[in-house]
């Protein structure tokens, strides 16, 4: 446990204030930070639901995007009564009585044709061949499967009873003309796409994508493609930030690397609140660099800043404003932490934006064996990263070495295992449920 | 039960052979037929692993995509000894003997600013203000953090002893050059696309996505746009397969509608077979489009059909051949049916062709409860489309209708249950693991 008492908030000869200041001072305090889910409900309650902007697109280019209207179908499915086996379609009526040796017996009058109208009528008495998903022809209200016929002569020996229906999908059973097919705020796949297509649907009103600025702020970090000088590192986050972000549905405009200087980053953040439906600051690693942040954000455009430290790790410098209408994160900087903060708070604004309707449960897990104790810190739950090993029969939970390096500890994780606050730690060998990564 | 004495293979005077014919026959037999596995097993080995063909694409368009080479680190990362906190650069040996109430004395002498090379030298009895992912100064060894720090006039007091390399990342810590930072057959997600950026690579080679041609039969089927006319029905599968098989990463062909009619369908076949590394024939619903598929098949360059029937529900009529090194899968064409079995059969074959290195467990899971009984048909294992509700604690898992239409089953479910063969059914409460759909 750190000595409260030597803390303190001086800043010495060689830390004058201003840009590139380390500025030190005391250690964001954990006391009184609200909960994951604290956090979250304020977001969301802070973000509001924005009218949906909505784009019509054809079903080929709609695979993942979130419906934004319902659909109703257009016309009867099927458009016919049809038949579901191979068979002979004829009247119920006929075969009252049937025994085991006393089969009705019927005289074949047609076929139909799959893909034909059925031109021919059954009569009292009478049976046409039909294939299956062919036209039942008129007269008929039933077909009896093919396997429970025989032919006797001229005869159609009919061994099995069918009532009215029976092997037949009725003309709007699937679907009938103006039934809602799909609510709005689903994700559309592959089925989806395809009922929609069986029903005549040829386009679908899906929600726009939510435009996202990326501001990358840190004097040491370079964009992709550029030679670190001395001293400088390479983003990871702005390129991370914007694979999620177009996994999850938005559309990251292209990132802006800010230097740590307040009228650059200012103008930064102008721009970007006015292209962008969200901003995400990824922060620097140095105090100096969340300060800057922090400074800027208290300017925003009322309400304002709303919350700033939550009790989650990694991730407690967290930052979430509303500039109006525009919600604006400031998210830590070291990528592990920025990802893992995306995932518990930006993505549900993601998804309210897009009018996804909230899965309320707690969706796919992935069952696993913790491989070495697991320890909460006080104060804040936490969200360990994990790789995920087979070993025949079950996985195994490692989690990846905390302090390690960036990038093996982007590379090494499979999952993320959740330590809430009324866990206080779990042994090696406890069954956990992981959150695939 | 149905009385096989009655099963007969006779075709009457109104089921000529031929094109169109319903080609009434007994049901397909499901004694000796290969299992799930067994049939994944018979397919992968005969559809073997063919050389990867590659492409190299900017991080920006890879995500989601299949690596195809192990990615190496071209240069230390970090490239400099890094802080990881907001501290003091010093010398561990000026820190020996501290003791709670004699704290080293030490004379603070510069500054390092973060992105800046450190060029300050930090001589023995000397401090150096350092942020967090600054350069630490040569001469240094260590970081102590501000906490642990006081000022006492022109000294700086350090509280905390800190030994060589505490609070530093040492250059090339977290990937030294030439280290293998991924190996090929990872699907490429944000963390690993943000570690490639960190680490100063901007292209990669992926694998290129495998061209998969769709034929569509049946007589009665019309393409999405077209109004079907009397008896005929729309295309679901065309649009369901082609949003899979993008969903897992190949890219579909524009799906080719074939009339039931040999000389068209043999050219249909020919012509994808010319263009696709796989090819699918989604087969109507009659026997007689079944047999069809199994004629063409038959006549198909060598090897030819190494499969056909599989002990499953639904699903049993699939089809697998090889024409020379192209598979080529015969799909029922109930839309239910050819989703589950593309999941189950398909799209092992697509991830190979991926490279995509096989992940030997499960996978994610959703755990929930059944909510009706379920029993497994005689012979067939079975995956049971399941509609999910989430109940406040716990998901319901709800059988979707297995008569049901077609529309209304594949938007209805959430995800699959599986019956194995060794289980005869689950009652209603039972524990079930859901396969996502």
């Amino acid at each position: 446990m750190p000595d409260r008492s030597i803390l303190h908030d001086e800043r010495g000869p060689h830390e004058p204030p201003g840009p590139g200041t380390p500025g030190f001072r005391a250690p964001f305090p954990t006391a009184g930070l609200p909960t994951v889910a604290e956090a979250r409900q304020r977001i969301l309650a802070a973000a509001g639901r924005p009218p949906l902007q909505v784009e019509e697109l054809p079903l080929a280019e709609a695979l993942g995007r979130v419906l934004a209207k319902p659909v109703y179908a257009p016309e009867d499915v099927p458009g016919f009564h049809r038949s579901t086996v191979d068979g002979y379609a004829v009247r119920s009526q006929d075969l009252r009585g049937i025994q085991p040796d006393r089969p009705a017996r019927l005289q074949v009058v047609g076929r139909v044709l799959v893909g034909r109208p059925a031109d021919v009528r059954v009569e009292a008495g009478q049976a046409v061949a039909v294939p299956t998903g062919g036209m039942l022809p008129p007269g008929a209200d039933c077909v009896v499967m093919f396997e429970h016929t025989s032919r006797e002569g001229p005869w159609l020996l009919v061994h099995r009873f069918a009532g009215p229906g029976d092997n037949v999908i009725a003309r709007g059973e699937d679907a009938v003309a103006g039934l809602a097919l799909l609510a709005p705020g689903r994700r559309l796949g592959p089925a989806d796409l395809g009922a929609l297509a069986g029903a005549g649907i040829t386009r679908v009103a899906v929600a726009r994508e939510p435009r996202v600025a990326l501001l990358l702020t840190g004097d040491e970090v370079v964009p992709p493609g550029r030679s670190p000088g001395p001293g400088q590192i390479r983003d990871i986050n702005g390129v991370a930030l914007a694979a999620a972000l177009r996994q999850d549905g938005a559309r990251p405009l292209e990132p802006v690397y800010v230097p740590d200087e307040p009228a650059a980053f200012r103008q930064a953040l102008r721009d970007a609140l006015a292209a962008a439906d969200l901003v995400l600051i990824s922060g620097g690693s140095s105090v100096g660099e969340r300060d800057l942040t922090a400074e800027l954000a208290a300017e925003l455009e009322s309400p304002g800043v709303i919350l700033h430290g939550v009790a989650l790790k990694p991730g407690k410098p967290t930052l979430f404003a509303m500039a109006g209408r525009t919600p604006v994160f400031g998210l830590p900087g070291n990528p592990v932490s920025a990802l893992v903060v995306y995932r518990l708070l930006v993505r549900p604004v993601i998804f309210r934006w897009l009018g996804l309707e909230e899965s309320p449960g707690p969706g796919p897990r992935i069952r696993a064996r913790l491989e070495t104790p697991l320890r909460r810190p006080p104060g804040r739950e936490e969200y360990v990263p994990v790789a995920l090993i087979w070993r025949g029969g079950e996985y195994g939970a490692r989690p990846q070495p905390r302090k390690s390096g960036l990038i093996t500890a982007l590379t090494g994780a499979q999952g993320l295992v959740h330590l809430p606050l009324e866990v206080e730690g779990l042994p090696a060998g406890a069954e956990v449920e992981v959150i695939p990564w």
